[in-house]
C-alpha cells in the first residue's frame, strides 16, 4: 500500500470536482470523467429485478433464491451467460463465474496469482490493473523518472502505433492486462491484433487477462466480442466482463469471469480450481437480486433494451468526437468504445483537465491518470444526458476551438 | 493458494451433502449445517429493497441512487448505522464503511496489511480468517502434526477456559481475530474479557480485527454488542458485521465494517485512509439495491421486525440446546448466538458429523473444520423454520440419546 504514489485516479478527480464546485458554487458541472452509466435501467429489466428483490420477501422465494447462493454464481445466470453471450465459442457455464463487478475481480485474480509476478499493461490502461498489482506486492516501487512502477512492464499505446502496442515487450510476462475496446483510447482490437496476442502468450505461458467491459460497443465486424473467437485463447486467456456499462449496472453490482477449463498453471494444475477456491474463500455470491436483473437483461425483451442503450451512449460518442474534430483536434476511440480521446500533443494532460475544468466547468479525465503514455490526452466519457452531451459539446466549441 | 490443504468449509461440506443425497435420494435433508438463514425477510425491509430497485428505473431516482455509488456507501446508509447502531461509542459516520459483506471485507483487510504479518486467532473460528490470511501469503506452510498453518497463533477456546482464551498467546501477533458472539462456539465475550483483550492489544500494538457478525442475538447485558463500548477499542480495533444473520441478507450481501479515525499504524498514519484507498481500488461500493434494504432495516419498523427475527431464531437454538442436554450431552453456546455447540469428547469430529448424517439425514459442520481445539465437537445451527427445527430435535433424539 505504501508504494501507492497517488489516490485512486476517479475519488482524486470527484475531489478536485468538488473543490471547484466550492470555489465556484453556481458551476453547472457537466461530468464527462469516469464512466458512469446515466440513463435509468430499462423496464423489462428493472421489472425482473422487482420480482427478484419482491420474492425474497416470500417463503418460497426466499428458500429458493434468499440465502447464501453459491459463490460462482446461480447456475441459471451462468448457463445463460454461456448461453446468450458464448455461443460458438468453447466455454461452457462451468466456465462463468458471476461477481459483483470486473474490478473486484480483478483485485482477487491478482491475489490469487500471488505476490511478484510479472505483469505487462497496456500505457494507458484502466487504473486498477496497476493498482491493484502495486497493492498485491507485484511492484518492487516507483520510479519517477519514468512515471512507472517497477517490475511492470508498460506497453505504449498511442496514435503512432495505432493504439496497438508491440507485444514482444511483454514476452516474459506472467500476466498481460489487455482491454479491447479499451478504456482510455477507446480502441477495439482487430481479430488479427486478437490473434498475434494470443499466438504470443500460447508461446511464452503467460496468462492474458482480458477486459471486455465495453465488448457491448462493438460494431466493427474485424473486431471480435470476445478473446474466445480467437482459436486458442480458451488456453491462455481469463475474460472479465459486467453488466454495468451494457445495462446501466454500476451502482447494482454484477459482472462476471470466464476461466476456461482448457487453461492451466505450466504445472499443469487448473487456474479454475484455484479460483473457484479463491472465491469460496473471500466472496460469497453477487447479490440475489443483480443476479435476477442479469437474468432479465438476456431476455429477449432485455437484450433489445440493452441494444437501444448502448446505441443511445454510441451516439453521444459521436455527438463528442464530431465536435473535438470540428473544433480541429485530433481525437481517437469513439466509434466502438464510450470514449474519445482527445490529442493535446506537446500538452500536460493534467492542465488541460484543469483549463477545461475552469473555462467550462466540464469534468474531463487527463490521459495521464492512465499511465504515462497517456499524458498529451484527455478522455471524454459518452455517458450523459442527450441535453447534457450538446450542452457540453456547445461549450467546449466556445472556448477550445482552435 | 497451494498452501491450502483442504477447500473450504462450506463448499466441502455442499459437496458431502449432495453425495449422501446421490446415495438415498429420498432423504428428506435438514440442513443445520452452514449459518444460512431460512425466513423471508420481513415486509418493512422487502418495501424498501423493491422501492429501490424500482428507482433504478426512473429518471430521478437514477440519477440518485443509480451510477456508482462512494466506495464506502451512501452517506445517509452510513450515517445510520453510526446513529442506530454505535451510539454512545467513540464511532463517527466517517469511521463505517458499507459494503457486500464481512467474508469480502477480511480478505480485503488481510489483502490491504501485506503478507507475512504475525496472526492470532481463536481456535476454533470462523475458517475464512486463517484460510484468507494462507492465501495473502501470511503463512509459510502447513503443519500436519499439529493440524495448524505456520506463523499463525492457535489460541484454544474450550470448555476448559470458558472458551475464552489464554491471551499471552497472542502478545506478539500483528493482527488478532476475535469473534464474539463466536461462530463457531457460541460463546459471548463479557465486558471483563473484552476490556481485557483491548487492553493487551493497546499495550502490545496488536490490531484486534472484531467481527461482531452475531452481535444481535446477544441477550446478556454483560456483554457488549460492539467493542467500541470498551475505552481504548476505537485506539486497536475494526469491528466488522453484516446485515446477514440480522436480516436475513445472506444471499443480498450487505455488511459493513469500522476503521475508526484514532486508529493508527506503529509510524502513526491512518489505517483508516489506507482502507479507503484500498475500497477505492478494489471495490465499487455496496449493490445500490442492498443498501436500500438496509436503510429499511435501520428504521423503527425495520428495527423492530429484525428484532423478532432474532427472538424466533433464538428460540430454535433453545430447542436444540435442550434436545442435546436432555439426550446427556454437554451444550455449549445457542443462548446469546445461533450455534449450538455439541461435545463429543474423545471423538473425531468429522466422524461424528459422518454418523449424524448416515443415521438422521441432518447437516450439522463438524468442529475440526473451525481448527483443530474444534475437534470433538460438531455445531449446530440454528437457522431453519420451526418445523425443521422439531424434526430435527425428533430424529436426533431417535438416534442419538445416550
Amino acid at each position: 500500500m505504501a508504494q501507492l504514489k497517488a489516490g485512486y485516479l476517479f475519488p482524486e478527480i470527484a475531489r478536485i470536482r468538488n473543490a471547484h464546485l466550492e470555489k465556484n458554487p453556481d458551476a453547472k458541472i457537466i461530468s464527462l470523467g469516469i464512466g458512469d452509466t446515466t440513463e435509468p435501467i430499462p423496464k423489462p429489466i428493472t421489472d425482473g429485478m422487482v420480482a427478484a428483490a419482491a420474492a425474497l420477501g416470500t417463503k418460497e422465494g426466499y428458500s429458493a433464491k434468499g440465502g447464501y447462493g453459491p459463490e460462482a454464481g446461480q447456475m441459471e445466470l451462468r448457463k445463460t451467460i454461456a448461453e446468450k453471450l458464448y455461443k460458438g465459442t468453447p466455454i461452457t457455464y462451468e466456465d462463468v463465474f458471476a461477481s459483483d463487478g470486473s474490478k473486484c475481480d480483478i483485485s482477487r485474480m491478482l491475489q490469487m496469482f500471488g505476490s511478484g509476478r510479472k505483469i505487462a499493461v497496456q500505457d494507458p490502461s484502466y487504473p486498477a490493473y496497476v493498482d491493484s498489482s502495486v497493492i498485491m506486492g507485484h511492484s518492487t516501487g516507483f520510479n519517477d523518472a519514468v512515471k512507472q512502477y517497477e517490475n511492470i512492464t508498460y506497453m505504449p499505446c498511442g496514435a503512432e502505433n495505432d493504439f496497438f502496442p508491440d507485444l514482444s515487450a511483454a514476452k516474459s510476462a506472467e500476466l498481460i492486462f489487455f482491454c479491447s475496446p479499451n478504456n482510455p483510447t477507446g480502441a477495439a482490437a482487430t481479430r488479427a491484433q486478437l490473434t498475434e496476442l494470443v499466438n504470443q502468450a500460447l508461446e511464452s505461458g503467460s496468462i492474458i487477462i482480458y477486459d471486455a467491459a465495453y465488448s457491448a460497443f462493438v460494431g466493427n465486424p474485424d473486431c471480435p466480442k470476445t478473446i474466445y473467437e480467437i482459436p486458442g485463447a480458451e488456453k491462455c486467456a481469463i475474460e472479465t466482463c459486467s453488466f454495468s456499462k451494457y445495462a446501466g449496472f454500476t451502482g447494482l453490482r454484477l459482472g462476471w469471469t470466464v476461466f476456461p477449463e482448457a487453461l492451466k498453471f505450466s504445472d499443469g494444475s487448473s487456474v479454475r480450481q484455484d479460483w473457484t477456491r479463491m472465491m469460496g474463500t473471500s466472496f460469497n455470491g453477487a447479490s440475489t437480486v443483480a443476479q435476477g436483473a442479469g437474468l432479465a437483461c438476456l431476455t429477449d425483451a432485455g437484450l433489445a433494451a440493452m441494444g437501444d442503450m448502448v446505441a443511445f451512449y454510441k451516439e453521444n460518442a459521436a455527438i463528442l468526437k464530431r465536435t473535438w474534430e470540428e473544433m480541429g483536434y485530433k481525437v481517437y476511440g469513439g466509434t466502438d468504445a464510450p470514449y474519445v480521446w482527445v490529442s493535446f500533443e506537446g500538452r500536460d494532460s493534467w492542465e488541460v483537465f484543469t483549463e477545461i475544468l475552469d473555462k467550462t466547468d466540464i469534468v474531463t479525465t487527463p490521459g495521464a491518470g492512465f499511465g504515462p503514455a497517456g499524458n498529451g490526452y484527455v478522455r471524454c466519457s459518452a455517458f450523459g444526458s442527450r441535453e447534457n452531451i450538446n450542452e457540453a459539446a456547445r461549450r467546449l466549441k466556445e472556448s477550445f476551438s482552435k
